[in-house]
């Protein structure tokens, strides 16, 4: 909304940033954060660049989040340990409304640029882009990291890396698994998530036991039978966690989550009752909720065709690798199923958040090239609305309502349980591994408070919950957490083939030309001889529809640097704010709007 | 978000209005909703201005949504008998992200523009921004039109209309009157809303009856008593209602709306179980439920400040009239509450919506004057959502959850219900009233599908139910309602003090600039002599921070247009599109983007 931008206009804080052309944006007050955080009193000691830091205490463990603290998106954390360092996730921000024309938001691991090469490993705790999509931009930097994850998750990132021409160091491992790398011994444990092959990380060194629970729910009944290892989370709560790290997305939703398995019934109904075509859409990587959509499809006697890039492209793997399992003869090509009569068919496609370059979008628009919908069609939403996206999703429910198909989604039938933990289950987590420290992740303020809330209740110490924000430098020294500084951690723009050459100052720019246009005013002039040569240009977009400026404001340009010129102003910067004057003065009278103005005097 | 901007931009169209400096943009493809509607074959026969319309039958009555339909806002209906005409309500629609820097949308009378000295009048159903916000910019064209309403709508008219200096000609009606206007005969209902004194109005031609609910719920134990005259609507319904226009905005929702007065009890044990400052927001006509916080203040002795002008307004109109009821000594001035206790004190504010600019979100940023929040402070957002609002509102509470307020909304306490029928009350009007047509209104294309389809579960046959969208053309002639064609109906932009002059066009080439920014590129020219006199100035905003584009693209540019002078063209013209093509070639390859660009040359 127009005021919303306006208002981050004022609170967008110029970069500090001066490393190699990466624009960090200080988030506003990130430091007030930690002040007003109870547990870290020390914070306003040391701020600022690492080398500002206390000095790490032999035997401490250094953990420092780059990303994922006080926004869901862009998860990345550092560890370090004797001088080494290791990193767990390394994904991607989606923009919101006041960062337009941004592709993509990166962690900000400038802190570490000079230190790359310390890196002893990237943990990957599952294969989402929030938590995968940043890698082709650090491995840009340094190719060789060594990539552990699960075989689903390295599957995934390898197919995003050929596309990006980089052939990475995948190392696959297996819940139960151990592995060390420097200073760093890790262990595996399955966890529950949207997404197959899920792992929480336990980071053992001389420090003591971290446990990196990444995005987790407690599912006791998924379709794969693989439920979060509580057991296992048990027994290393046993050996002693000094600090958990908790998935604090739904802290705020009281309960338990419902399993995933219950919504595979609603899907067959639905498939079931409908007469005609049935369109799908859902998350290109949530396999146990597309497996239960051809479940429902095959035992309806329909085929299934994949619609969608990253949809046909992660099934793919997915049913490669046995993750998925698709009854012979179901699946049909996307032409095949165009020519098949519509009640044979379940097209299972990308756009379930109103992506509206998506296939959905497509053929809710009629521009879709092979599937024509009609009055009648059915199309299931089999998925959430991430927030921001409400909009998108029902302007494209509504052009199918148009359409007279009959949609159905999660406000109107039971067709999606979250990925992540609710308090209920946030609990039970707590008090079975009984950490000595909390850090609550992966959430907003107001997730990560309600997170610590539960730790609270749960009986962990005021001082041993930990609130950060992206930057916040967390010492865990002789079983103690706390805040003990504070890295510049700002949003790293991706735009076009760019990284970071899109700061805060392009974005205020933005918003400016976004909200009002401009109005253009230029004047050739002589100022040996105190004339104009070619009176005022005028050019104005984004203000007004055929507007009627030019020959309204052009004279009163004209006037005003002639009448500089005259009284000896030959000065044509000074030239040009006088006509910046004039034609702000005049927009200001006239329409009580505030575009840019751009005046240019130019000397012959 | 941007990929959304910029498929709108795709699908923009092109105004085809042409009257007084008003644009019009017809949404894209708005007939081909008619022909996908199976009741309206006609549609395509006659589509266009009123006067290409087939002529409305003797004794026919026509109806015209002027807004409101496809959208949730705006709402403003045409009435016309016997070459009178009556509107109901003319109200505003706020903008989406893809309407930048519009302030405003208002209903398109434009179709009216000559004929606006045939309305009789303008019966206003109830108070909301959405329903009266358009009088202000309808009365400047026309004045002395009347205006009906109840006491309570008709104070909040006077109000806002004061602020734009027009003295409206009101006539206040209350439930059960019945007025004539012309060949009007108007019926008034009680109906309950999130607003007090909200009607039905029953317009009676001899075409014979239409019952338009305007906006209403069917709570049974309203706080003020006064329930929806179901009761009315059963006589009228003996009687004959050949047409019922019936509030669609959650015609979705299953069942039914719980009572108001289910939320009083919670708002009492939040205010109780607060140790320190408690601020309530919510809307700023919301005279039930602001009315539950302060009787909840007072039992729990606290005293009462409203912030905000709105809601200062409001209530101080609601209590002179004796709508709120305010216990003598509870109600302090802000200063007076700034200076109190925190714990002797509510605050009633405004920005439940998140709005950057409202008392909340100052509070929430640490930038408001008067209060400070601080850690234990307790936030109750006694609201819903504003579909669109849900980022904006969340960054409030994120906010808020950093300073540690202890922040109450709907998704985590039961402060909230909303004020328009679910589906379980629609089917009992629909049922009581018996109409023998139907018309959805008020609501998006979903919610209009969702209420045609109660419309026909209770046995409304399939061509009496009328699903239109602003501009379709209703005829009832002979107790049968059809669409009959279409007038062009589009989006009419109010941005700064003009009405209109702003349309797609000027959105476009926003959204472009907001996306991407600009690069301009001048050169001055002797033509005469074939030389370059002032090399390329190069300009870019929006585009990158610290761009070192000048330096870069200069040399290109003067390269080209020498190469051009040479080869002997002298056209500026053509000289420019040479420099377009040259800049854009050159942010092609080395960024990947496509801001605007605005090559000048100028001949001296």
């Amino acid at each position: 909304m127009p005021t919303k931008t306006r208002n981050d206009q004022d609170t967008a804080t110029k970069s500090k940033s001066k490393s190699r052309n990466r624009k960090r944006s200080r988030e506003p007050k990130a430091d007030d954060v930690a002040s007003n955080a109870p547990t870290v009193a020390q914070i306003d000691e040391a701020t600022g660049s690492l080398d500002t830091l206390p000095p790490l205490p032999e035997g401490g463990l250094r953990i420092v989040p780059l990303g994922g603290l006080g926004e869901i998106g862009r998860n990345m954390a550092m560890f370090e340990y004797d001088g080494r360092l290791l990193a767990v996730d390394c994904g991607v921000l989606f923009p919101e409304e006041d960062q337009p024309g941004v592709d993509l938001i990166l962690p900000d691991w400038s802190a570490y640029e000079d230190r790359l090469d310390d890196i002893e490993a990237i943990v990957l705790t599952h294969g989402h882009e929030d938590h995968i999509g940043g890698l082709p931009y650090l491995l840009r930097e340094r190719r060789d990291i060594p990539i552990i994850g699960s075989r689903f998750t390295n599957a995934l990132v390898d197919a995003k890396l050929r596309e990006h021409r980089i052939k990475p160091q995948l190392h696959n491992v297996s819940e139960g698994e151990r592995v060390t790398f420097g200073p760093f011994e890790l262990e595996f444990f399955a966890v529950n998530h949207s997404i197959p092959d899920a792992m929480a990380v336990a980071i053992r060194t001389p420090a003591g036991i971290v446990l990196h629970t990444g995005d987790f729910k407690m599912d006791q009944i998924p379709l794969d039978g693989r439920i979060t290892d509580l057991a296992g989370f048990a027994q290393l709560g046993f050996e002693g966690i000094d600090l958990l790290m908790s998935d604090s997305t739904n802290a705020e939703v009281p309960g338990f989550v419902p399993s995933e398995s219950k919504i595979g019934p609603v899907i067959e109904s639905v498939i079931r009752d409908a007469k005609q075509r049935v369109i799908v859409a859902s998350f290109a990587s949530h396999v146990h909720r597309i497996q239960q959509v051809i479940d429902a499809a095959a035992k309806n006697d329909r085929k299934v065709a994949f619609v969608g890039r990253s949809m046909v492209r992660n099934m793919g793997v997915a049913s490669d690798l046995g993750y998925l399992d698709i009854p012979p003869g179901v699946l049909v090509s996307l032409d095949d199923a165009a020519r098949m009569p519509a009640s044979k068919v379940v097209l299972i496609s990308t756009g379930s958040q109103g992506e509206p370059l998506s296939a959905l979008a497509r053929m809710a628009g009629g521009s879709h090239r092979q599937i024509t919908l009609e009055e009648g069609d059915t199309v299931l939403l089999a998925s959430s609305m991430v927030p921001g996206n409400e909009t998108a999703v029902f302007k494209v429910v509504n052009a199918l309502a148009k359409i007279g198909a009959n949609v159905v989604h999660k406000d109107n039938a039971f067709v999606h349980v979250s990925g992540h933990a609710a308090a209920g289950e946030l609990l039970y987590l707590l008090n079975t591994t009984k950490p000595s420290n909390v850090m609550p992740v992966h959430g907003e303020w107001r997730h990560l408070r309600a997170q610590a809330a539960l730790a609270r209740q749960t009986g962990v110490p005021e001082e041993s919950i930990v609130l950060t924000s992206d930057g916040d430098v967390v010492d865990l020294v002789d079983g103690q957490a706390r805040i003990v500084g504070h890295v510049d951690c700002g949003m790293v723009y991706v735009d076009g083939n760019a990284v970071g050459d899109v700061g805060e100052d392009a974005l205020k720019e933005r918003r400016i030309l976004g909200e009002e246009g401009f109005i253009s005013a230029t004047v050739v002039v002589a100022t040996s001889s105190r004339m104009i040569v070619r009176p005022a240009a005028i050019h104005a977009r984004g203000f007004a529809d055929n507007p009627q400026i030019a020959e309204q404001v052009a004279p009163l340009v004209d006037d005003e640097v002639k009448r500089q010129l005259e009284d000896g102003v030959t000065d044509t910067h000074r030239l040009a704010q006088a006509v910046r004057r004039v034609v702000g003065k005049w927009v200001a009278d006239t329409h009580r709007r505030r575009p840019m103005i751009l005046p240019s005097v130019i000397d012959v």
